[in-house]
């Protein structure tokens, strides 16, 4: 187990989770692990211990070394044998990639591709990659659009949710080369019946504003940069909002009075924008379900990336059952 | 002239800029703006004709045909040969950036560069390229940074800007393969004293979280996303934060007291992410200066625009602002 919490967040986070009638092994170093348990023992959940592990500075060459014996290459290979029925990490997302690739890549896939919901709408749109791949293809561009209709559908449960491609326009032949040619290949399969193409998406969209969109796809440099623009964005705006409200309570005797409520509403839209409200981006194109948590995550990010984790297997099982 | 209110707000925003004690010449047609002035006369605003204009659905190859005839055409030849000192545009942006290409293109820039000021912080961070150029090749992003220090020193009176390079990780070698070689050819330059490289830079800075960055330079895709995301995202935190204030107003009988003064620090942050107050985008690597307005500009965005286009073009001459 990994983050920057670990191992105290990852335990307790698994503690809350016990009680979703799931079976949890924790990868980690049984020592460490024994001394935030205490004592408190749950029947689900079992200790695997290593005392390899990824740590935040690793190489990529050095990561691909020791991978087999850390807790992450351990976890990916539990569910790749069976074992498991999906892995959960909150350590080195760069790692975290190239053991899923490593172990849990679907076939056809070239690289795994991570996704995020955006917060900043009611309903929140699902964007991807946001950073396992950069210098991305059209042809990449296309495959995220069909593992992110996908997972979308299992997720949400709607049949045929809504696919854009990110762009700097909305009309067809708009943006750079790649975005060009993915326009023209995805409205190919989309008349193939494979997902619900919607044509070029603009910014203001993923920023929940215009028609609703449900999945957005984009290079993982964009992504990337989108997602932490909108962490410091939402943070710079929330600071904004607290210190006008603070000098128009100078002026308005009853704004003291109101503190309360103004306080808890601006928790409420804070709540709206937690991650940990989230729990976990899904790395796609992969046999098996992987969430990567924020490496910040606290237990209630844990628990609910083990809990949506809980409802989209189940959903993809009744999927095929049916 | 052009943008989606014109020729009346471009006219209204002319008439409160001719107080700023500046020429201004309006290139469009003359019975158009003559019914906006109604009879007001104002000894500092010339209108020179004209009955071409690009249309916001017109093609490149037609703007580039028509152009030497347009507002738009007709504006950059004035300022190319030194008639104006600047050219202002509420019209299509990418024919702006086409004509400024063909008139007033400084030597050895491949593209002009547009620039704007993302307002998420008390130091905006300049960001550019947000749109004028896609597929940007590392010597690009270079001419970007060079570009971008030149102007925020003459814009702000800051000797040394920071100068950042967006990308995905801190370190050096992350990103894309341009970013990572514009990394390398960044620092060399630095090093040679042209700017002051301080390397990569995340989303969340230019979101306003972390340390103060003055300019931060990104391919045209990247950045044009990102603008129109924050806008969007402004927009949804606006509604999110007044629907939650609203629904805590109906438990707490101080709070219709408290309207007046929460209503005012709403509207303040609204202010405060109002492009209308920054008055356009400069378009860089030009002889001369040249604003990009937002296309719904009111003319207060106008005014705001001819007013820092007059504090630029003094501090270019070494003269003091007012």
């Amino acid at each position: 187990m990994g983050g920057d919490y670990a191992p105290e967040s990852i335990v307790e986070g698994a503690i809350l989770a016990s009680s979703l009638g799931v079976n949890l092994t924790l990868f980690g170093n049984e020592d460490e692990v024994n001394r935030v348990l205490d004592g408190r023992d749950f029947s689900n959940i079992k200790i695997q211990h290593t005392e390899e592990k990824v740590d935040m500075g690793d190489k990529v060459a050095s990561v691909l070394r020791k991978i087999p014996e850390t807790s992450l290459g351990l976890a990916a290979r539990s569910a790749s044998e069976g074992d498991s029925d999906g892995v959960i990490s909150a350590g080195h997302s760069g790692a975290s990639v190239l053991v899923a690739s490593k172990y849990l890549k679907r076939k056809g896939v070239r690289k795994p591709v991570l996704g995020t919901f955006m917060p900043t709408s009611d309903n929140p749109v699902f964007l991807l990659d946001v950073g396992a791949n950069v210098d991305t293809k059209a042809e990449d561009l296309l495959m995220f659009a069909q593992l992110g209709s996908e997972f979308y559908s299992f997720w949400s449960g709607k049949k045929s949710p809504t696919v854009g491609l990110l762009n700097i326009g909305s009309e067809k032949g708009k943006g750079d080369r790649e975005s060009a040619k993915a326009y023209e290949l995805m409205e190919m399969n989309a008349s193939a019946g494979e997902f619900n193409f919607v044509g070029n998406i603009e910014g203001r969209q993923v920023g929940g504003q215009g028609e609703e969109i449900n999945v957005v796809v984009c290079d993982g440099f964009v992504g990337n940069v989108i997602l932490k623009f909108a962490e410091g964005m939402a943070i710079s705006l929330m600071t904004m909002f607290g210190s006008e409200l603070k000098k128009s309570a100078k002026n308005n005797i009853f704004m003291p009075l109101a503190k309360s409520a103004i306080k808890g509403s601006l928790k409420n839209v804070k709540k709206r924008l937690d991650y940990s409200e989230y729990g976990g981006a899904p790395l796609l194109g992969l046999t098996k379900p992987f969430f990567i948590c924020h490496g910040s995550s606290n237990p209630k990010a844990i628990f609910n990336a083990v809990k949506n984790m809980k409802n989209l297997i189940m959903r993809q099982n009744g999927e095929k059952n049916d």
